[in-house]
């Protein structure tokens, strides 16, 4: 049983990215008899990311924090996509294979160029080079966030086109491992607590920073008049 | 002065490809004062050829026909693009500034999705990777026929991009080389001569099967009445 999942260096990393992944990632390399391995996307960061020193930086940052919550090199594989050149040769193969319509129906893009952010083709290009993370390590599970169940099923959708195409068993389809609780952890606003919706509560930022997100959090609309129920961002 | 250029092992060589293509190289290599690097573009290739076999073995044989055509291993680098990781690691770079409407403007994806060609997403990311081709050697001069100049104006525009990105000139723009003479050289059915066409005449074929395909060339249409004007093939 192998195991992969990465977590993109965009920006420090918040209470969404540990409760939605790297613990499970930490329960995954304590309990699971497989080889688990958890990278550092900077390949993926740089769709958003245009600095290099700050890449570099973040890039650290969340190698550090791998460490400091609980991944242990001994016990699991810890590696910085970037140092994998064979991720980027897999992901122009499976390119060749790899319907248009499949990459045109993908939620992600859709969403991103609804925000506005201008469409490059990395950005479009995304699921295949997930899909090489995956797949370059014969993963047979990826424990992610609800929303990124459509990316496995694009991977799994690929490595099949790859496999008829190539006539043998070459790639292992692997299967998405989805937590129910905490699958989707709000931020401070009510939606997906993400970097870029900049409603994320960072996990190593200073107290006073911390409180002040905190606090910011909308717990009830109800008007003055009525009791408040307060809604806990997390159960 | 560095120059690069490179040709796709889709099939065995062809007087076009030699014509329009290699015969360049070759002066080039005598007679420029600057570095030449000539390539065997497998990869490309991977994008109509989906027999590995197969593919391995065009790559040699264009390999030995580069040699046996005046390409010289000690006045020119000569690779396989395959062999050079970094051409797929800058690609993905180079992804995360191509704008998609620069490459939905592409004519070749165009034309192969007119000519019934499953639009596949290596067909339409091709020019981001002729473009790591060229900006990985940092090359000043490509060397291509009159349909590849759209794929360089592209390259240039990606470039561009990428330095505009990131605030320094980092990538060195290219100029394409076209030599007006066989710019486009016609197949026996009078279209561009090309594999992909079935239109050609092997270099290093047998002599029957070139004296077939060599009299089978359509040289005029006019009625038996009238006298003929032969139309040769190449001036």
């Amino acid at each position: 049983m192998r195991i992969v999942s990465g977590v993109q260096p965009s920006g420090n990393l918040h209470l969404g990215n540990y409760l939605g992944a790297i613990r499970q990632f930490v329960a995954l390399q304590d309990h699971s008899e497989g080889e688990c391995s958890f990278f550092v996307a900077d390949l993926h960061a740089m769709t958003t990311i245009h600095d290099g020193k700050a890449l570099r930086s973040l890039t650290l940052r969340v190698a550090t924090d791998y460490l400091a919550l609980g991944l242990d090199p001994d016990r699991a594989v810890i590696y910085r996509q970037s140092d994998v050149p064979q991720v980027t040769e897999l992901a122009w193969m499976l390119s060749t294979v790899t319907p248009m319509g499949l990459l045109q129906r993908g939620h992600a893009y859709k969403d991103k160029i609804a925000r506005g952010i201008t469409p490059t083709h990395g950005l479009f290009a995304y699921p295949v080079l997930m899909a090489a993370d995956v797949l370059i390590v014969r993963a047979d599970r990826v424990p992610v966030g609800r929303d990124q169940k459509q990316h496995i099923e694009m991977t799994r959708d690929i490595a099949a086109a790859f496999n008829n195409t190539h006539g043998e068993e070459i790639l292992r389809l692997p299967e998405a491992v989805i937590l129910p609780k905490a699958s989707v952890v709000p931020g401070i606003d009510g939606r997906k607590m993400s970097k870029s919706y900049g409603n994320a509560i960072e996990l190593f930022a200073p107290e006073s920073e911390i409180r002040r997100s905190v606090m910011s959090i909308v717990t009830d609309s109800a008007p003055r008049s009525r009791s408040k129920k307060l809604s806990p961002p997390f159960s």
